[in-house]
C-alpha cells in the first residue's frame, strides 16, 4: 500500500509533465491516436474480452444483480460500438488553439484569448468499462492528460482497455505518461487522488449519487459533475392541448431512467379538466404510475384504468428515474414558477403555452441549465444540442452549464502581442 | 452565538430568495441603485467617517502598524473616490441578458445561450472598508445578490457602508435581502458561511494569502481567488536591448508591491554580457536589490553601485512584492521555458525577442493566464485589458482566467424555443 501511494505520486508528476506537452500537440497527432485506439480495440478484442470475463465471473460469484452485470459485460459487438464512438470523436473539430476576442488597444497592444486544454483531468468512475475509453478519447481530443481510476469490479477490463489506449496513443506520438491508469482498487488511493491538487486540474466523477457526493465533498480541486435532474413540465392554460400531450408523453416515457426525463407535471387549473384525462390515458398505456395532488386526483379518479396514488410531500422535488410522475394542479404561472424555484434541481424545465408573454416570463425567470418552450426536456443532451460528444450535463453555474462538449474541457489563456509597451 | 448562527441561516435564505428576483432586474434599476449609492456615500459622509474613527482608534490602541492603519482609514476625499468608482461601474455595459450562440437545429428547435447572474456571491475580506462598496456594486451591476463578511478590525466602517448600500439599493427597487451584511465578527460564522452551499453560489476571498488559503481549504462551494503572481520576463538572445531594458524596468519598478510585477529575470547567455549591466544600472537607480545566479554575478559584480546578493534556491518561484528581483542566465529558450514551467505560478509571463518563431513558441508553450511578447507584465489588469471594473485576477483554469470583469461574475442558461418537438 505504501509503495502504491508512492507510485501514485510518481504518476501524478508524470501526468502533469505530459500535460504541458499535450497542450500544443497537433490535431493530426491527436486524431492519429484516436484512430489507433479504434484499430487496436478491434485487433485486440480477445485480450480485452478475456480480461472482462475475469471481472464478470468474479462479479457473478459475488452475487452482483443482473442489471449491474449487464453494465459490466463487454462483447465483440459492444467493442465495435466503442471503437465507432472513438472514430466519431476523431471527426469532431479540435477545440484547442482557437483564438478569439482579439483586439488592438489604444496603446497598440494586440490582446486576445487562445483556447487551451485544462491540463490534467482525473476521472473516477464505476462499473461500465467503456468509460475508460470514452473519457480517454474526449480528453485526448481536447488536449488534456488524464488519470483514470475505475471501479474495483471492472479492474481487469479497465486495465486491459487502458493498456490499449496508452499503447495506441504513444504510437501516434502522444507524450509518454499522458494517460495514467491506477491499478490498485484500494479506497485509500481515491482519497489520495482527491488530494492531488498540484497535479490534477479537474476531477470528473461518473457513477451513482454516492460516488458523486463523495467526490464533491472530498476533492481539493474543482469537480465537474452532473447533478440530479428533477424536471418539470408546466402546462399553461394557454397551451395547445395536442402539443402538451405529446410533449409530456415523450418527456416521461421515451427514456424514463435518465436525468432529463419528466418528474413532475404542473397543470393550470383552467385547462386541467380537459388536459389531464388525455395525458393520463396515454401515460397509462405506457405503464406510468401517477402521484396526484387532490385536484388532479378529483379529475382523474373516475378512470379505473389509470395507476393513481395520492401524492405525498416527498414526491415534489423527487427524481423518479422510472415510469412514475407526480401531478399538481396550480392556479397561476406564478405558482408554477414558485414550485419550480423550490423543487427544481436546475437541470431542465419546460412550459407549454401559446402566449408570448407567458413563454417569455418562463424563459426569463426559471433558473435552470436548460429552459424550454413547447418542447420535450428529453432534448437536453450534447448530441441533440449539436455539441458532438458529451462529457456529461452540468447543473452547476461556474465554468459550464448544461450539456458539456469538448470545448467545456478547455480553458483559455490571454495572449498579448506587444512592440515594447510599458505601463505608464 | 447560537442566535447569530440562526440569524445567518435566515440571511442565507433571504439572499437566495432575493437572487431569483435579481436575475431579471432591469439595467435601469441596477444603475439607479448605483447612482443612489454614490449619492448617499457623499450625503452620509459624517456618519461613515464617525464609524470609521471608532475602528481606527481601536486599531491604533491595539498597536496596528502604520501601513495597515492607512488601509483602514477613510477620509472625505477617499469617499469621493469610492463614489466615483461606483459611478464608473454604472457606466459599464450590463453583462446580463446577452443572448449568444443562437442557432436553429434541423428539427426546428431554436437553441442558444442567455447570460445570467451566478446567483449569490459571498465575499470574505479584510481591512480595507472600500471593498464593501466595491464588491457590492460589481455584484449588483452583474445581477448577483451578495453576502458580505468583512474583517473584525473594520466592523463599524463596513457596517455603516453596508447600511448605505442596502438603503440606496432598496430605494432604487432592488429586492429586499439582496445585500446581506454579517455584523458578528466571530470566526465560527466564517466557517458557517463556507458551509452554506445551498445559499451561496460562489465565494470571493479578498485579502492576504492566509485568508485565501483558509477559504480555499474550507469552502464547500466554488471559490474564485487570485493566486500569487510569480512573474518571469525572459530576454532572448534575439531581444532588442533597448526594449528589454525598458520593459524589465517597468515590470519591476512601476509598482513593485503587486502580483503582476516582475520577480525573476531570465536572460539568454548570448546577450547577458551586453544586457545585464544596462538593466542593472537602471534598476539600481530605483533601489532594486538583485539576487544573482553565478553567471549573472560574474557579469555584474564589478559595478560597486549595485545591490547584489548571491541567489539561493528559495529565490526561484518566489513572489517578492518589493524592490527585489532574481536574475538567472540560461543557455536556451528551452531552459527558460522549463524554468517557467517549474517556478511560475500561472499568472503573467513575458518574452523579449525579435524572432518570430521564438515568440510563437513562447506564446504556445507557456501555461499562464497571460503570456506577453515584448510588453510589460504590469498590463495584467482588468482596466488595462479594457474590461472596465476588475473583481480580481484568476490563476485557476476553470470558469475564467486572468483579469475578471463583470462578465466573469455571470453564467448562462440554455434557452430553447420549440413548436411541439419531441425526441425521436
Amino acid at each position: 500500500m505504501k509503495s502504491d501511494l508512492k507510485g501514485l505520486e510518481a504518476k501524478g508528476k508524470a501526468v502533469k509533465a505530459a500535460s504541458y506537452r499535450m497542450a500544443y500537440l497537433s490535431t493530426e497527432v491527436k486524431n492519429r491516436a484516436l484512430h489507433n485506439i479504434a484499430d487496436d480495440l478491434l485487433a485486440r478484442k480477445d485480450e480485452i474480452l478475456e480480461a472482462n470475463q475475469i471481472d464478470y465471473k468474479e462479479a457473478e460469484a459475488s452475487g452482483m444483480n443482473a442489471a449491474m452485470l449487464d453494465r459490466l459485460l463487454l462483447s465483440s459487438s459492444r467493442l465495435d460500438t466503442i471503437a465507432q464512438d472513438v472514430l466519431a470523436v476523431a471527426e469532431l473539430p479540435d477545440p484547442v488553439g482557437e483564438v478569439f476576442d482579439m483586439r488592438t488597444l489604444p496603446n497598440g497592444l494586440q490582446i486576445g484569448k487562445k483556447r487551451v486544454p485544462l491540463g490534467v483531468i482525473g476521472a473516477i468512475y464505476e462499473s461500465r468499462p467503456n468509460v475508460t475509453v470514452d473519457i480517454s478519447t474526449l480528453c485526448l481530443k481536447s488536449g488534456n492528460a488524464i488519470m483514470l481510476r475505475g471501479g474495483k469490479e471492472a479492474i481487469h477490463s479497465n486495465s486491459a482497455l487502458a493498456k490499449v489506449v496508452q499503447e495506441a496513443a504513444t504510437r501516434a506520438g502522444v507524450p509518454d505518461g499522458a494517460v495514467q491508469f491506477i491499478e490498485n482498487a484500494d479506497r485509500a488511493l481515491v482519497d489520495k487522488i482527491l488530494g492531488m491538487r498540484d497535479y490534477i486540474d479537474l476531477i470528473i466523477p461518473r457513477g451513482g449519487a454516492g460516488l458523486i457526493n463523495m467526490v464533491n465533498e472530498n476533492a481539493t480541486m474543482p469537480v465537474l459533475s452532473g447533478g440530479i435532474g428533477v424536471c418539470h413540465t408546466y402546462v399553461d392554460k394557454s397551451a395547445d392541448i395536442e402539443k402538451a400531450v405529446a410533449i409530456a408523453f415523450n418527456a416521461k416515457v421515451q427514456r424514463p431512467t435518465v436525468c432529463n426525463a419528466l418528474d413532475t407535471l404542473l397543470v393550470h387549473d383552467d385547462i386541467a379538466e380537459r388536459y389531464l384525462p388525455l395525458v393520463a390515458a396515454e401515460w397509462a398505456k405506457a405503464g406510468v404510475e401517477m402521484h396526484c395532488d387532490k385536484r388532479a386526483m378529483t379529475i382523474l379518479k373516475s378512470n379505473a384504468s389509470l395507476k393513481l396514488m395520492p401524492s405525498v410531500d416527498e414526491d415534489w422535488g423527487k427524481e423518479f428515474l422510472s415510469l412514475v410522475a407526480a401531478i399538481k394542479v396550480v392556479d397561476s404561472l406564478d405558482e408554477a414558477l414558485e414550485h419550480i424555484e423550490h423543487c427544481g434541481s436546475g437541470h431542465s424545465e419546460a412550459i407549454i403555452t401559446e402566449e408570448y408573454q407567458v413563454a417569455m416570463r418562463f424563459l426569463n425567470e426559471v433558473d435552470a441549465a436548460c429552459v424550454y418552450v413547447n418542447a420535450s426536456t428529453r432534448f437536453t443532451d450534447g448530441g441533440q444540442f449539436g455539441l458532438g460528444a458529451e462529457v456529461g450535463i452540468s447543473t452547476q453555474k461556474l465554468h459550464a452549464r448544461g450539456p458539456l462538449g469538448l470545448k467545456e474541457l478547455t480553458s483559455y489563456k490571454w495572449i498579448i502581442f506587444g512592440s515594447g509597451q510599458v505601463r505608464p
